[in-house]
């Protein structure tokens, strides 16, 4: 399929009040980013928002309007506080109940006298969603327009992402380079900005780090166009080469 | 201070591109969280938005309604791509330039001579923004209307947190008390609804873990009200027990 030269964007919705109390560390986010900027898609905003249905709808119902796709994380199980399923379905105002191919497939996978009504709910989604399959823990997640709902546990979202590599079309891939130099930020930042000026169209971040007693600074140069990385990357090379800055191997 | 009853709510934004491309893994979310949840403060939505300056003013712009306080992580260091100073200087409309008393605190921190233009860019906030002290690495944080702002490196944003205390005013704070069973949430999920129906007011999460092989779910209780917890939790217990689940130590 032929890549678009537009950005393509993407948002991330996780839903989940053991985000917004600390109790659990997010981990979805880096790992859906760095999947999607592999098919050429860049997250532009993420949202981390409490189980409330008229916060997942509003949320929804505003960021998918901007973005050409939409992730949610979290909320499809099978307990009373897992609401992302009847969210979605008020949000696209369509119809929620048993959905007949995720009731079936958990009908498969669970043993016959063990499929009870806990078990049920994970079969209640928007009716005409088209499903994710899951191939962890059979409870699919699904699709409305571009909207798409996966599971919180990591792990089982990981799982999913396959089936749904294909329904994802993006624009050209970001590609980046990075350079770690023993220096502080402020020693850079006034040569670094005159380069970020050169180059408009590339992204130039700076991040100092500490790590094993040691400190320094990443440059990062992102841009879907290896030759303005390359250039830009000279460009910086050149006056830490005069300010006789190190370049670390990390 | 005399507590209020009420729930006091505070937002977090995220700013920065390396959180969004998911080069860097945010700590700072859980961190804050914490801390907040300790000074009866609730966080209700978290946004991770990249640097880019209209983003940052109609995010705060958006958020600051809505919450008793705003928390922004990032952008106030010394490049091109620290942007949040004078983004939110736009938010609020209010000048924008060097601080008297962060330039004296900047100026005094380092040596005769090493004070560059980098350095001094550290010192051009809106300018009658009131200071977080830094004893990491002294270039300040600062504090507009309900809007805290603090820096992305998480050891710097920690050290800085002790300065602002006495200015967050909570409410009760919100306790927890957590169940960790051996059994899989389909298992409990009808009962366990039956449990929140009863206590609207206590908050009943529940989540699946998956750890060393194995499995298990994570049942917690929140409220600021440990009467309501111990009532709820006894009743969470006997319905345990009846179906027979083992209570595990995690």
């Amino acid at each position: 399929m032929k890549k678009s030269n537009r950005k393509v964007k993407a948002s991330i919705i996780i839903i989940g009040n053991e985000i917004l109390s600390g109790r659990t560390q997010d981990v979805n986010v880096v790992y859906l980013s760095k999947w999607l900027n592999e098919l050429g898609v860049t997250v532009s905003e993420v949202r981390i928002i409490p189980d409330i249905e008229r916060a997942i709808i509003k949320t929804v119902n505003e960021l998918r309007k901007n973005c050409k796709y939409i992730f949610t994380t979290g909320g499809i199980g099978p307990t009373h506080d897992d609401i992302t399923s009847k969210s979605i379905a008020k949000a696209f105002k369509i119809p929620y109940g048993y959905h007949d191919e995720a009731y079936k497939i958990l009908e498969n996978y669970y043993s016959p006298g063990k499929f009870n009504k806990g078990r049920k709910k994970m079969a209640k989604l928007p009716i005409k969603a088209s499903l994710i399959f899951n191939p962890s823990s059979a409870a699919p997640g699904f699709v409305v327009n571009n909207v798409f709902c996966l599971p919180g546990v990591p792990s089982i979202l990981r799982s999913m992402l396959g089936g749904i590599k294909d329904r994802i079309v993006g624009g050209k891939k970001v590609l980046s380079q990075t350079i770690n130099l023993s220096t502080v930020e402020s020693e850079i930042s006034i040569s670094l900005e005159k380069v970020q000026q050169k180059f408009k169209k590339v992204e130039i971040g700076s991040y100092p780090f500490f790590k094993q007693g040691k400190i320094g600074v990443s440059i990062v140069i992102r841009s879907s166009e290896k030759k303005q990385i390359d250039q830009c990357y000279r460009q910086i090379i050149s006056f830490i080469k005069k300010k006789k800055i190190k370049v670390i191997v990390r």
